[in-house]
């Protein structure tokens, strides 16, 4: 869970479709992709994950479903991201398995120290900074939420929320372990290009003698 | 599964709320509820699922849930109900295990027929009559719709849609080995007495001599 994090959405995708540009993020180095979709039915839900999965898999870059464990089942995904409205995840946890990745996003102080005693693999910050893509968030934690949250949780960071190529340098310098990104890859014209800018503040960022 | 088969809808309850209809049909000898929700959470829909469980699991009623399968896992529901565009047969099984009830939603001749090789539970023929209730729902099958189903199909029949108290008794006689109704009981002022009523269409179905 390091490194930059691929959150889909078909709606985004300007100048692909969506399997081009999660091929292209692949050649660039995801780290991982979260399928996300809403208002579709389950039948095709689960066909869009088929199909993602089998573009994932031969890289072995993880895929994981937005909310929704039976998809996550039924389609051999690696795991899950649940919001704090949909599956506990106690619950998410015994259906998947112990070695099934869990993400959980967390919108509130509360929802942080919560997630402190859950077997989470990562918590995910949300949002960062406000955004059109998701209008159902709380108040966005900006960079000084991040940090505080970096010094109190014992879990891996994924930020997300309004994370661009603008202020990836420093979200990642306030302690995300990983950033995820929608916009800022699917309509991006060059989703290489973009994963592989996205990605390459990650290596400076690692090196502080250059990035003081 | 024989008998009546309640259909949840909490906006179809318009003189009780939805436990106090499901606590009336248990007492008039429901055979099985089927909780069906659209557009609320993961959340919400796993509570109500486990809310349900409560009440009728005292009574040995098999609770399904419609569509998803991760709510019927984690409320431990005794199986789902399933369309033509939710998780496909086989999937559901796989993840259910052997001792689900798995039922599934034919709207077309094609649907009936492909149902033949599934070991589904029943197959719920959809809709018999044109409802209000649900309108995403192909050509009703009618009476004699019904009739050529029964003649071929080896599963169950659970008939539903726009089944009431003036139709249940022709809808049995045609063949249906249990009626599943939304609104005929959660809209009903009495639904003890609603289900008790179509229940005893059963009772007088199955003495010929009576109902010739």
């Amino acid at each position: 869970m390091k490194g930059v994090y691929l959150v889909t959405d078909q709606n985004s995708c300007l100048h692909h479709n969506l399997e081009t540009v999660v091929s292209e993020t692949i050649r660039a180095g995801i780290c991982l992709v979260q399928l996300r979709e809403k208002n579709i039915d389950t039948r095709s839900f689960l066909n869009r994950a088929l199909a993602m999965k089998a573009i994932l898999a031969p890289f072995s870059v993880p895929l994981i479903i937005n909310d929704r464990v039976d998809i996550a089942l039924a389609s051999g995904a690696n795991g899950v991201h649940i919001g704090q409205s949909d599956m506990p995840y106690e619950a998410a946890r015994r259906l998947l398995g112990p070695d099934a990745i869990i993400g959980l996003s967390v919108e509130t102080w509360e929802d942080v120290t919560t997630a402190q005693d859950l077997s989470v693999n990562y918590i995910g910050v949300s949002p960062i900074f406000s955004t059109p893509t998701k209008t159902d968030t709380k108040e966005p934690w900006g960079i000084a939420g991040l940090e505080k949250i970096k010094a109190y949780s014992r879990h891996p960071l994924v930020a997300i929320g309004g994370i661009n190529l603008s202020n990836a340098a420093r979200v990642i310098r306030a302690g995300a372990d990983s950033i995820a990104v929608i916009s800022a890859i699917c309509s991006a014209e060059d989703p290489f290009e973009a994963t592989h800018r996205l990605g390459s503040y990650f290596r400076q960022t690692r090196t502080p003698q250059e990035n003081p």
